[in-house]
């Protein structure tokens, strides 16, 4: 039994709790994904026998009271074991958090000059009953007057409906529903149903995030979005990055298939969430159309990923043909189709070229720059002439993992600080106004900002060891750590703090992003200036303060107006396709377009990287606000 | 046990001899597929215990012996049951009949300007390895290497070849051999084997025949024919013709099932059979190009058939897409394709339009027409401007079947005969020049043709009762039949004998082809005279006197130069179907550009049938060598 909970699950003895946590959809933090490394897996074993474990992640007292890593502990008989709650995951926000309307509205397809012409359609046709002058084929009565009622010509059926259609068709007096899904130059007439049903039809977009899966409802008819549900990811629990992933899933088949049963049953899930809630009927959700990183789509559809993480990180397929979302377990309608966007790269997937689509950077007259922030940040420049992406490798530490009291960006993140000095928190905010528990991308990025401003990390990043502030302290290993807030302030009684490592991880990551922007736009001999405009994506970009993360040199310092932020574009793009055959096509174009620009092999990578391991850079002109907020003079 | 061959097998009780013998492969004659009503299927029980069955069609000496009709004794017992001579059925012959090499060659592909373009075909690639200069995914790595080597363009693939790709291309070596299936604008990777398997490329071509099926081994590589296979459609057992086939898969569902399972036998043993014979492994036959008609299509696909039958004869499907061939159930490779060729209407069949495309009926500059008999007679008129056809119900008397001592063309048929007055038969010919066990149709030709010459029959078809011949009797039910061989010369101790009604089957069915052929021919204001050339197809064809033919009235009276035949062309274009993208194209055009002629509708049809029903027509005018030999002036 898992508390506060009370959710029991039964296992075979010697399950890892980690495992029988999974098996329960009890959320618990975890980070390296079972390798007993992260620490952050702490439950307290209440009652009942538990083998294993390591003691190296607690203080004495906590051993006493039956602390222990989750994946490191085999159970040994009937166990009660307590989820503290910095270990719990909290339920994601009810409202989708990174979603620009704008972007994902139908009237979109409007501005682009694009009809409501949906990868599936619902046709009702009333046939003309066959006679001796008509006798023509049931199937080619249909193919016939479907011809006639859409833009459609060439079709194909599956023998099962085509067995069952001449009594149908009968049954039905003749008037019925076609269901056509699009296949490129062929339209598939997935199954056709009895009288008049053409006003079910309807869509789930997802995004397949790494951490966070997203779902939106929309209907066909009109294109409008009904609804949205989110979760996270069920395969954090076994590795909380790609690569961990990846590794992971490499090791053995059942591990391959485990993570791709947990993306199913979550996509699942949310499906089930949005249909029982809009009161829809088993077939009336006709399509998914999903976007995601290269390694969450390969995952998705049971495409082996270990090629991915080994150079020259090649994918198992980058476009694949529309499926029957049965077939990868999806619970849709069982004739229905799974659009899956393509990818450009192992590290530049779906959701990029989604993006590039939803922002209408692929047909802009001016340069603009798409910067998609997650675990690998994604930069893309282009217009309608090129584009070009990079991926470059940034870390969790954004997404709270990896950083000593790093979270996810959920009830009790610490997302946004304002330091007094050196000793004292002027104010700060938690998500859901809770007691703090940790911090969260966006609170790392105020906090740095604050902490560079008052003078407790220099320009290098080091902790200064000569500030006068208490708060500054060594840990048990000998590593420099700030304490943020104190336990006594916290939600989980323990200290909220930055050590010098989480500092290192965010000055590479911020370093890795704005290094690839950079390599890129030196690449085609631009600069941030000559850019019409920065979009910033992802769920993170919601949050963040601008001036913070200019200050930190995360983002460039260019005019505030120029920079917009466009929230989960993935979405957006996967919405888009669903509601348009042009759309989707041209998402297509758009990945044979996009130039990937391997940044591992670019020569100049490698010194811009370590010219912006520097707060917020080694050439500071570069960042004019932040020497005139410093005081700086050029001279200097 | 059913003797003489001593094969057994267990069933429930109940069970009928007829299906039983069915179950056991053992071949029992039937024409009504069970109803009791054509007495064909006698069998001597010989021991144990059977229920039920009907005296009416037995002498009582049968009757003590034993006789009992297969279809309508139910096993009581372990039983041994004996199937006498004349109700089982021949193995058929070792060389397919009526097969025209100068169609089948590939060199018709030369001559219509054709290329060898099969429908699979397989292609070995070296791929380029994977670097970071060329990091696409490895499934687009490989259709850029299909698209260089073909001219392919779009592809698609299947999930489960998607997930095994990356490993499979990485064991190779990047040296493997794709299987391109065609999909009209699509093209389906159907499978990617390790290494060079680009020799190891076969084709089936199937003539799905009420009676005969039929196969032919291809090789895809070269266009040439390595061997042939036939046998009778085991669903003879289940109805002589279509309509009874139809009438039974219609009963219940287990029936359709029953008549589906027996099709797709009997072309899993014919692939068994030439694969084992030229020693070809699991995955060497890509694909079966199938043509048949209409009923044999539906039937083997498992689409229902009962609309066939009842006005206004629609169908389930006249044209399906490439379907995986195990989906039905036939055993080539697992990925193979299945191309049925399409049809034109309920009684105008692939087997026509294949035809048609086989023999250039379609690409003609000249006017000329293609008979083809079978138990239908189908008629096609036309050259490369159009394409006209009939379809007429010549009931199956010219296979043999629903005459009293017909049976078909298989060891033991009577197929020619001289006689040399009303008493005295000159010489006869049977198959396999075995004793006389029944009259096949070319049989059954000759013999009313000489029966017309020595005055045994008028041109009415009247048995003539003034002959002075014992040879003509009163059978036991009251009719005229003429004995044309003593039981004491026939291979099954019974006299051989042509009724009155058979001579009025064989005037109705004869009378049938030549009404729906003169029909055709008004339709479009010409004549028999305008015809180029008149061909005749089907098994039937090579066997037959074309001068027999023209004397009884079932061929019309022009210049024998004139009329050719042309054997199986059913077999013929799906052939050329397999080896060609284009052929296969272009039936699907022939099938489009076919225009079916509705006989029942025809108010001149009745008219032209009463006038052919007799022998060789009222119109004698129109046959003027028949008059030449007749002595019958145009005056008289």
């Amino acid at each position: 039994m898992f508390t506060p909970d009370g959710t029991t699950v039964e296992v075979p003895p010697g399950t890892t709790l980690l495992a029988a946590a999974t098996k329960a959809g009890v959320f618990v933090n975890s980070v390296c994904g079972g390798d007993g490394v992260c620490g952050r897996c702490r439950v307290i074993v209440r009652d009942g026998k538990v083998c294993g474990g390591s003691t190296e992640f607690f203080t004495r007292d906590e051993i006493r009271h039956g602390y222990i890593l989750a994946c490191q502990g085999h159970i040994a008989s009937d166990v009660e074991v307590e989820i503290p709650p910095e270990t719990r995951l909290a339920k994601p926000p009810e409202r989708v958090e990174g979603e620009v309307p704008s972007l994902t509205d139908v009237s979109l397809l409007g501005r682009a000059g694009m009809q409501l012409t949906p990868l599936v359609t619902k046709t009702y046709l009333q046939l003309p009953k066959p006679s001796l002058d008509n006798n023509i084929a049931d199937l080619q009565r249909l193919e016939q007057a479907l011809r006639t009622a859409t833009s459609f010509e060439k079709f194909q059926m599956g023998l099962k409906v085509t067995r069952r259609l001449p009594t149908l068709l009968r049954e039905s007096q003749w008037q019925v529903t076609a269901l056509s899904g699009h296949r490129g130059c062929l339209t598939e007439i997935l199954d056709v149903e009895e009288g008049d049903t053409s006003r079910r039809n309807f869509a789930i977009a997802a995004d397949v995030g790494t951490t966070t899966v997203v779902c939106h409802l929309v209907n066909l008819r009109n294109g409008q979005t009904l609804g949205c549900a989110a979760k996270y990811n069920s395969q954090a629990s076994l590795g909380s990055d790609v690569i961990r992933r990846i590794i992971h899933a490499s090791a053995k088949p059942e591990n391959e298939a485990a993570l791709r049963e947990a993306i199913v049953g979550d996509l699942n899930e949310l499906i089930d969430e949005l249909t029982a809630k809009h009161h829809l009927g088993g077939t009336d959700v006709t399509l998914i159309s999903a976007a995601g990183n290269t390694t969450m789509m390969h995952l998705l559809l049971g495409l082996p990923v270990e090629n991915i993480r080994k150079e020259p990180y090649i994918g198992g397929a980058y476009r694949v043909p529309p499926l029957r979302a049965a077939e990868v377990g999806l619970k849709i309608s069982p004739r229905g189709l799974l659009y899956c966007l393509p990818c450009v790269a192992g590290f530049v997937g779906a959701d990029i070229v989604a993006g590039i689509h939803a922002t209408g950077l692929s047909r802009s007259e001016k340069v603009r720059m798409l910067i998609d922030i997650g675990t690998n940040g994604e930069i893309v420049i282009g217009n309608k002439d090129f584009l070009i992406c990079a991926s470059a490798s940034a870390g969790p530490a954004f997404e709270g993992a990896e950083c000593r009291s790093g979270m996810r960006a959920t009830r009790g993140a610490i997302d946004h600080i304002r330091l007094l000095d050196a000793d004292r928190v002027l104010q700060y905010s938690t998500i859901g106004s809770e007691p703090p528990l940790g911090i969260c991308g966006t609170g790392y990025v105020d906090l740095l900002s604050e902490m560079i401003r008052v003078g407790l990390v220099d320009k290098t990043g080091r902790l200064s060891v000569n500030a006068t502030t208490e708060r500054i302290r060594k840990s048990r290993s000998g590593e420099s750590e700030y304490v943020v807030i104190h336990k006594q302030s916290a939600g989980n009684d323990s200290d909220i703090v930055i050590t010098q490592g989480d500092v290192n991880n965010i000055l590479r990551a911020k370093g890795a992003i704005f290094a690839a922007a950079s390599v890129l736009l030196k690449a085609i001999d631009t600069t941030f200036d000559d850019l019409a405009e920065i979009m910033v994506a992802g769920a993170f970009g919601n949050f963040l303060n601008v001036e913070d993360a200019v200050f930190i040199g995360l983002l460039p310092d260019i005019d505030p107006k120029r920079m917009k932020f466009v929230g989960n574009t993935s979405i957006a793009g996967a919405k888009l396709a669903a509601l348009s055959r042009e759309c989707y096509e041209e998402i297509f174009q758009i990945a044979d377009r996009t130039t990937y620009f391997e940044l591992s092999t670019d020569p100049g990578f490698m010194d811009q990287f370590v010219s912006a391991c520097f707060f917020p850079h080694t050439n500071i002109e570069m960042f004019p606000s932040v020497m005139a907020e410093l005081g700086i003079n050029k001279e200097q």
